[in-house]
């Protein structure tokens, strides 16, 4: 470690470039990279005490931008449709409202570059608004993205020509009915997950339920993410490997689309042609905009059961993973493999790779740079949750691991929302930090890791640590985070991205190639879009573009190439 | 019982009418309605002796049918591409494509009237034969539909203009892949069930596995059904509540559509727009032909633990029922709940209304015209299924359950193919057996079974049983079989059905008032077809046709009303 720690910096002044760009916004910075953490990285990528010293702060200067494009003709039509308070056209609504939070946004945001924002945000009470919003953007051919938490790490959010955003999320965030019955709750898009876990878990106070519940969906934007956005992009939760994807959690749902209001029935299953949720879940925008979705809830059971294991090498882990995943005995809930990289990062970040831990390890046969860390939970029925954490333990001992009971995973847990609080940190100390992530089958992960790893060897002083994570019987995701050492100059021109996003397309033309999807949670956006053709083929691209022609004749929803359904 | 037990009519005359008509076809008849059915029915419907004698035999004169309309410059074309062999015009092969297993197609074969048929059967070889097909017949317009094992009870297959049927049960009916790490079969369409669990039940002598794999999907038509049929109607298996629907197991598919093949990547979950899996199951043949499935595989386990309980009556039946299925122990594998009358029948059926047995659950509160059995089984991993058999015992037993052991079950087991027999049988003494199902949400399920059950009390002579099966956390299936006693007069005019689709179409009205999905796991075809528009809302239809224009443009793959796509 340096002789001094970084001082990490505080939260950024309200209005500023840097509060668009941080996780959490002008909120507290409850977290800060463990000094173990920094020591890894320091030895991994070869860096200098000076590098590590001194965060370089950015973006500290105020958001401004050019007037906004739209007439005031229609500006005044909108606030007439929305009332009072509900079009706002301030710069920092408007860029929200156009970026992510993905290291591009990063980078452009903390220079000052807002990229393809909206003219105007606008703030819809209730369906009706919706409707009115569409009929009037329709009549003036002006574009429309709808918000959420506005996480997106693909670029979903931009907005190229004239157009309004809608925030979801001002009065669109209610819990519309709970049926204790039928273990569902109804909710518009934009509630945020805190708040819909908080209702559920109320359940019986509020509603009169027998339970508490819970949708059992935490994606690491848990607390700065919406249901909306969630069924927009087709995520994920971390312990969607019992509770389901998103898409195995949305019943039913309303959009509202250009071509009318679209409304699909709560039934537990149907054959009644094709399934319309899996049509318009993952639509990213582009066919309209979720005004209501009718999730399946989970009673809460007793505490999960926490495990965790050090398997000797990737291969055993990975065979031992496949082996849970088919052994019929029930699915975990938490299921998260560390290859070695990872593993020895995460070991480093909690002080476990000293000398004297290092040396037991070594001794049973977990050597650095080979054992890998599975974390995990299993939850449900108390007995059932018993009985397969037992069936996990026995088939990881099986293949040589060593138990490291729960508190790993509790340690896991207490910073499960926070590391993006940390790539921030990381990124004020020129570190970059940039997640890429796929799904494959059992057969295809070990080559996909492989050559995602030869590939970002060919790149200098680059981190490439993976885990595997939301498991199946048929395979797994992959989840790859890359970590780069300072450059000695900042990228040149005037998309400081552009090295990151010549990265990006690398990794995500060989995905395809190695017969991985494009994305298992983080969605499409703009960033994969122009992958999509090859991935899924014309055939397939050309039915989406029916689709949104359908759904949206002039191409308003969320164009400028949004799944490669049109060409920006 | 009639002092003479009727002498039921032997297998059908190859060639005949009544051939196409029952279960079966010229097969061996391995089952018979058994005497305390008959004496059940008897009683429930006020059936004379005479009325229970004597089988009227019908259609036994041979199948006949007027000249196809195709000209023949056309057929030479198809004969020429598709090989010797593999064109065939006689009126079996073309009446048995055209009609399926519905009451509706048995009263009218049994009369000789065959209903809407193709001209020509034809027998492609492979996924270029179909693609040659398609770009024939687009050339000289000319409809196609595909058949499997033609068992649907919807009116699916039948073909109104000139037109011909692809037969893929003849070539198209082989394994391309097992792969063991991903635990997946790609197969074609026109596979039939036992072949396909045959195979995989020799998986380690045919692939080289480690273990005996199932695909779990055993619908009632199991022994005369297609891998293609199950995925175009969206069927289920009676094992679904544990292995889930043919949507559920089908991981990947290829299309030959008019514009183009479409396929899909075998990936375990994706967030890359869309659905594509899911907007072409359920298409019943009205997108394009299904020519290659990729599904998920389950190992082996040891026996299912098999169990049964009477329950006091049907709001205690569906109050555990639910329990059972919310509990997160897992789900059963089989499940499936019979309300008090198809309990009567069943007991009936089996002896078990003799009066001492009668007396005995009369003395513990489970009378007859309440009590309700609940048939069911689980499987797994042994301890996982050891484990959840025990949960359900709690929860039926805290519902004032009777536990009635596995026997009830390992009888069900041995007739479950085999119901359909019995409906030739009966229908050779006049009693007409139909049946219908839907889904529903647990606070719907009541609700609906009451307002099927008084519609059907307007009905003469017509008992009404009601089974929950295929069940969720959300709600499950109702499947109602309908017995009308025979009438003293057959039906008269043209349509000797017209009767049975009035009733019919009564029940689907009731059900899309009630709430209640047209379909669980039948599909649409043409008999609830009028329907969809008032159960998915004209923008969810317009939006079907939309990908049907997209995917066969000039209306040539099943057309004439299939799943209200277009109008007869």
């Amino acid at each position: 470690m340096s002789a001094v720690p970084p001082i990490w910096l505080p939260a950024p002044p309200p209005g500023s470039w840097r509060a668009l760009a941080v996780w959490g916004g002008c909120g507290p910075r409850p977290r800060h990279p463990a000094p173990g953490l920094l020591r890894a990285l320091r030895r991994a990528l070869g860096l200098g005490d000076a590098e590590l010293c001194t965060p370089r702060p950015a973006g500290l200067a105020p958001a401004t931008l050019p007037e906004g494009r739209l007439p005031a003709p229609v500006l005044a039509e909108l606030a007439a449709l929305l009332g009072p308070g509900n079009v706002a056209s301030d710069p920092g609504a408007r860029i929200a409202a156009g970026c992510g939070k993905s290291l591009v946004d990063l980078l452009r945001l903390r220079q000052g570059l807002p990229g393809c924002v909206p003219d105007a945000v606008l703030h819809p009470r209730h369906r009706r608004d919706l409707e009115g919003i569409l009929a009037c953007c329709a009549r003036h051919g002006i574009a429309m993205t709808a918000r959420g938490g506005a996480s997106s790490v693909t670029q979903g959010l931009a907005c190229p020509g004239p157009g309004v955003a809608l925030d979801l999320r001002t009065h669109m965030d209610r819990i519309l009915a709970f049926n204790a019955a039928c273990q569902t709750v109804t909710v518009q898009p934009g509630r945020y997950g805190p708040a819909l876990e908080r209702a559920l878990e109320r359940a019986p106070e509020l509603f009169g339920a027998a339970h508490r519940y819970t949708c059992g969906h935490f994606p690491q934007s848990f607390q700065f993410s919406t249901v909306g956005g969630w069924a927009a992009t087709r995520g994920a939760g971390q312990n969607s490997t019992y509770f389901g994807k998103i898409e195995d959690l949305v019943l039913a749902l309303e959009m509202v689309t250009p071509a009318g209001v679209l409304r699909t029935g709560a039934f537990p299953a149907a054959a009644t042609g094709p399934d319309t949720d899996q049509l318009l879940l993952g639509s990213e925008g582009a066919f309209g905009v979720l005004s209501e979705l009718t999730l399946r809830v989970f009673r809460r059971t007793a505490e999960p059961r926490r495990f965790s294991y050090l398997l000797p090498d990737w291969a055993a882990a990975l065979g031992a993973a496949r082996e849970i995943l088919q052994d019929q005995a029930g699915q975990p809930s938490l299921f998260r493999l560390s290859d070695p990289d990872e593993t020895g990062l995460l070991l480093a970040a909690h002080g476990l790779d000293q000398p004297l831990a290092a040396a037991l390890l070594d001794r049973l046969g977990l050597r650095p740079g080979s054992r890998c860390l599975l974390l995990g939970s299993t939850e449900g029925e108390p007995g059932f949750a018993r009985h397969l954490a037992r069936r996990i333990g026995r088939i990881c001992r099986r293949a040589g691991a060593l138990p490291a009971g729960g508190l790993p995973v509790r340690a896991w847990e207490r910073g499960r929302f926070l590391d993006p609080y940390l790539r921030d940190d990381l990124l004020d100390l020129g570190i970059r930090v940039d997640t890429l992530e796929c799904a494959a089958g059992w057969d295809a992960l070990a080559r996909v890791r492989r050559a995602v790893r030869a590939h970002c060897g060919a790149r200098p002083r680059t981190l490439c640590l993976t885990h595997l994570s939301h498991g199946y019987a048929q395979g797994a995701s992959l989840y790859f985070t890359f970590v780069t050492a300072p450059e000695p100059e900042a990228e040149p021109g005037p998309d400081p991205a552009a090295g990151t996003r010549a990265f990006q397309a690398g990794i995500l033309e060989l995905l395809v190639a190695q017969g991985a999807t494009l994305s298992h949670h983080h969605g499409i956006g703009r960033m994969a879009a122009p992958f999509m053709e090859a991935h899924l083929g014309p055939v397939q691209m050309d039915l989406f573009r029916a689709i949104k022609r359908q759904l949206d004749p002039q191409n308003l929803m969320n164009p400028g190439g949004t799944l490669g359904l049109d060409r920006p």
